[in-house]
């Protein structure tokens, strides 16, 4: 079976378009990145309406963008082969400014090359580290010199556990006093830095050997640990008997009047393709565009620790291969993807999304205590989750949909703080850093992620608007007692960036002018609930600042133009800066009633806590796409009422030891404290009133029975 | 067994501090309130400081304070029985501006006065209703008169769906074009206006017959709905074989290394006390203390509406009563409370708090990518939730512990929107609401809420600051290259309010000066990471901003008092101001390493959406509470590892009908897509690197298994 336009690249494609750039040389190549190139908007659109409507026409053709180097020099090409049409239809060799993303193979490489450094021998002679093994971090490099043009990485130096020397030992609770440069073309060490160990500068080399810190928990792995796991948590299953609600058909998803298709690349990992909601368009794409991770320690050489994890890595390249049972709960489908390795063979990215649906609480109650009648309805969700792992750090993305309209996108943050050594003697006041274990500094660092929103709702012209809540002016007539407010909007005509504010509760609305709700007599629309959060902290004048376009405004708007996806650039490794979507801002388009794109940038400004070490307990986000006047009432309306015949909960049992048995039987409603009668009620009039002391909030089930 | 000092009011003590009132008088009392005063923190910290250390003291004697009028006068007392000694020690007559809540009695009796009123008789002939019920909704006054002292309510008026005409329809589709002012203790009609059906305020009279607006689906009730509920959504059940991780015992609960206890009472409903976590004191007491829901509709008479809803009703009183499987999943356990009434009467609120585990996701997630190896832990949480029913809204509170130390609440809105009518055919722009249904606005409003926070963080005497995160200045020698930052912490001092600022980053740090974290080297600490939301909208010099003192600044901060524990003050109802949380910061007392009070205020300014109608999807916000430097280490390194033996996860089953036998057996992990060898890898070489395309990313399974 034919892939659909937006299925990821398959391997066979891959392979193809791996062997076609092969032919062309008798040099060996070094792959970097293969993926697929997505069909221009036109196309897709007459492609998808044609689908929509149940006649479909000829799919484009299949197109695979490759980027590799001549091995071991500085030539670095794109090209686009048409697996379709077997050709190469773009091919283009990049200017020396313009770096591929790191991969494995070559940071391994540049690693085993810096061990074998007599520099970086002699400096892990002086530290007399005995039988504990070193680990190298190498980092993607950054950018400090506007001359600089070699292809390197920065290695930072850690011990294992000296205690256990165990492969699987938390290093980062382990850091050295130096680190090394290698040039990754000519592979070999340029440079060795000796690292600070207070809050000052350094200013001399270190002589000594290492001074061991004594971190109290250096350990996440289980096994490790000083202490047994607790044993007072008892099991939580989610059961669905019937199945899930969902269906998955390749890589299409129809659930709860949701339809779209799930996407991945090496770059953004999961995409969102064609997002309808009871065949109306709601979204046409959805991804996480890009991340940049600065950090605030600007002491040299750590002050260019700052990395783009998609443009640099690959949040495809990076996804974990997710586990039934341990990454989620209930019933659980997979997707897999594929990407090369830097030999061009294909390497399957499997199970590294999984759908399942989670129940989130309550989505609607009243009770008429009029009659006692309660009507509750549960707020069942379905997620798509991705997890990536980039060195120390661990990120967990999930898209959210719900049965209201409404989609979320949550951010995780966890893993492990990239960590720099301290002295563990040393009491210094650190204004940029915490101390999270002894001899274990975690500097501050910011991690900025961009959410690219491609918007169409019910059509491809949409208008972005912000809509302030505002007090109403003073007026004897017609604000007498000075209660009023009022909303205002401002629509967005050109390409711009637009501030957050919510002390104005401010919302972000994007409209179809060409189409009007019956009921509200206002354009059908979705919100855009932003997170409000701190900018790129970073002077601007800094190369943090020159190279990460999209870090210093919460809200950008461009009109869509195909092959701009990625607002720092399509090019981050060791970038200049220019190619962003500040540049594309700069354009003025206009956007208004346009095909236009929405870009939310927003942050963990994270400064460690003690608590954070050795592994970070979850931090997270979600930003939400809301229905403002799409639907003419509430879309969950006929979601069928919550009742204990469906949902079969269990009363809590004061007397239960272990076992599921006991648990079969109910206990009276009530358990606890004392009573008089529950009905020492003053008799329901039936009325109306406000809801008070008569106790007629009645149950759901009883009223239901 | 003998309450705890900090239980609620058991029925025999309530019924006992009636009785003594009752017997002070020959003529009838008409009760309002009743509930436990609590013990003065001085005692309290006493007694629990014997009581942790396990030698228990004698507990302070159990007092009530009792709310009443004399029948049929405006004379309002309150008392406080010391039910222990068995009198009276505080005694008190209010002055003619206090007002005391509404009651389902009084409102009810009014709601029958007016029916019966012959203004009220002549509007409803006019507007031709036919057999169609007429239902009213009685107010809480509000205030826009210095001088208007009497106690009233004002009704507004509606009628049953025309379609069913049934006592489960939902009037608020179906407003009528007047209301009625009744005074409480006159028990007569004082005033009839009529409402605008327009943008511009009423100018003149209503005369013709209803104009019935038609609203596409007026029913929440599934029963009245025009089409049946859908039959697309499969059972989704919380398991937990082994049952709880929680032991209740009374009304203290163990979790997890977290110990409390749940008071309740009229006003506030659920509160915590004597929060702890692995034996070290956290908070003292933590509450919702009040709320505000003043509407944005400028137009008299509609200018009045604006609710307290604790001080005015009470969340205790409109607790709902919960049911199994119908409010939360899982082995859920329930705690009661108990009210008076009008006639003195004791009132069980059954099941009002339900106590239950979450699956959270996860809470923290790293993989070795040189080893493979993956540990993940979930997060586990533990919820209480009470949900409240004043008149046509719903409110849904909870708490949310966890295993890290973190304490959330969370606020969702729900219910139906209190609507006025409009002229069907009208097409105006209204700047101050929104058309949700045919005939029917809904008008601006805001929900402001005040969560109180009683810390004590390691010891009563505690400090807060507001940190923010802020760049480094430009040095040549301290931040070369511009990449620096730094946090700025700010103490207060003295009572005051902070404005919240997330473009900061801005925490609220409460900490205690006494107590140095060994690892941090700073004062262990919490962080309140409050909601960033906009203020009161009302002018300054409006009813509403003089009365909702609480609702104009989003942190305050106050030395400790007893009986301060509520910002718009202890009479809200017709209140006139000058008594809440502002005057209590204009002390300027010493708030610095003290034993100090946190009210965080927070808002939804909610400007409806035809979505919200005819019941609204919950809207939802969560304030955390984070220990910050609390901890020398991740509190969660002990939650054993998350795994399928535990977890009991499925695979999706593309071919499985219905029926739970089919989902028994699991399928290959790879249920979709081509797939080359799952091996088709570089060689790991297990030293180190950034996590690349070499597919190490290894499942906890197996790496377990």
């Amino acid at each position: 079976m034919a892939p659909h336009p937006l299925d990821p690249a398959t391997p066979e494609e891959l392979e193809f378009a791996v062997n076609i750039i092969r032919k062309l040389y008798d040099v060996p190549i070094h792959f970097k990145t293969a993926g697929l190139e997505e069909p221009p908007k036109a196309e897709m659109k007459k492609y998808l309406e044609a689908e929509h409507a149940g006649q479909p026409v000829t799919p484009p053709n299949r197109w695979i963008l490759v980027m590799y180097y001549l091995k071991r020099t500085p030539r670095l090409f794109e090209a686009i082969v048409d697996v379709t049409a077997g050709k190469i239809i773009h091919h283009k060799e990049m200017p020396r400014t313009h770096h591929a993303p790191v991969d494995r193979v070559e940071l391994n490489e540049a690693a085993q090359v810096a061990l074998a450094d007599d520099r970086v021998k002699k400096e892990l002679e002086r530290l007399q580290l005995g039988d504990t093994a070193v680990v190298l971090d190498p980092w993607d490099y950054g950018k400090d010199d506007e001359n600089e043009q070699r292809r390197l990485t920065q290695i930072f130096f850690y011990t294992r556990n000296p205690k256990n020397n165990s492969p699987d030992s938390n290093h980062y609770a382990f850091p050295l006093d130096f680190m090394a440069i290698v040039d990754l073309i000519e592979m070999k060490v340029v440079k060795i830095c000796h690292l600070p160990l207070g809050a000052e500068p350094i200013t001399t080399q270190h002589t000594g050997p290492r001074k061991l810190g004594n971190p109290e928990e250096p350990e996440y792995d289980h096994t490790l640990q000083s202490k047994p796991p607790r044993t007072t948590l008892k099991p939580l299953q989610v059961i669905q008997p019937d199945g899930a609600s969902f269906k998955l058909t390749g890589r299409l998803i129809e659930w709860e009047k949701w339809r779209f298709r799930v996407g991945f690349n090496w770059r953004e990992g999961m995409v969102l393709h064609d997002v309808t909601f009871d065949g109306r368009p709601v979204f046409y794409r959805l991804s996480l565009s890009e991340m940049f991770v600065p950090y605030g320690d600007p002491r040299d050489p750590l002050h260019r620790k700052g990395a783009f994890d998609l443009g640099n890595v690959g949040a495809g390249v990076t996804a974990n291969d997710l586990s039934l049972g341990c990454d989620c709960l209930g019933v659980i489908a997979y997707l897999s993807g594929h990407v090369i390795n830097a030999h061009g063979d294909v390497v399957a990215k499997n199970n590294c999304i999984c759908i399942h649906e989670v129940d989130a609480g309550i989505q609607w109650k009243h009770t008429n205590h009029r009659t006692g009648k309660a009507s509750v309805v549960r707020k069942r969700q379905l997620q798509l989750q991705t997890i990536i792992t980039v060195a120390n750090y661990e990120y967990i993305f999930y898209w959210v949909l719900d049965q209201s309209g409404e989609i979320e996108f949550e951010t995780r943050a966890t893993g492990i703080l990239s960590t720099t050594p301290i002295d563990p003697d040393n009491t210094d006041k650190i204004p940029f850093a915490t101390r999270v274990g002894n001899g274990v500094l975690a500097p501050y660092h910011q991690h900025i992620f961009n959410l690219r929103i491609d918007p169409a709702i019910d059509g491809h012209n949409n208008t972005l608007s912000y809509v302030d809540s505002v007090p109403m002016p003073q007026d004897p007539s017609l604000n007498p007692y000075g209660t009023g407010y009022m909303t205002k909007e401002t629509k967005i005509t050109t390409s711009s960036t637009v501030k957050t504010d919510p002390l104005a509760a401010r919302i972000f609305k994007i409209s179809n002018p060409s189409k009007i709700n019956p009921v509200s007599l206002a354009p059908v629309a979705y919100k855009l609930v932003p997170i409000s959060s701190q900018v790129l902290l970073a002077n601007t004048d800094s190369w943090h600042h020159r190279r990460a376009d999209f870090c210093d405004a919460p809200i950008w708007v461009t009109k869509y133009n195909d092959r701009e996806l990625f607002p720092a650039g399509d090019y981050t490794n060791q970038s200049s800066g220019g190619e962003g979507i500040r540049s594309w801002v700069a354009r003025n388009d206009n956007v208004e009633n346009e095909d236009m794109v929405i870009w939310h940038t927003y942050t963990f400004t994270h400064n460690p806590r003690p608590e954070d070490f050795p592994i970070m307990p979850a931090e997270s986000v979600r930003i939400a796409l809301k229905p403002v006047g799409f639907f003419n009432y509430n879309p969950t309306m006929d979601v069928p009422p919550s009742n204990q015949a469906f949902n079969q909960s269990k009363l809590y049992d004061p007397t239960l030891q272990v076992g599921a048995d006991s648990q079969v039987s109910e206990l009276p409603a009530q358990v606890n404290g004392l009573h008089i009668n529950g009905n020492g009620h003053v008799a329901a009039n039936g009325v109306h009133g406000v809801n008070g002391a008569n106790g007629t909030n009645g149950s759901c089930c009883s009223a239901r029975s």
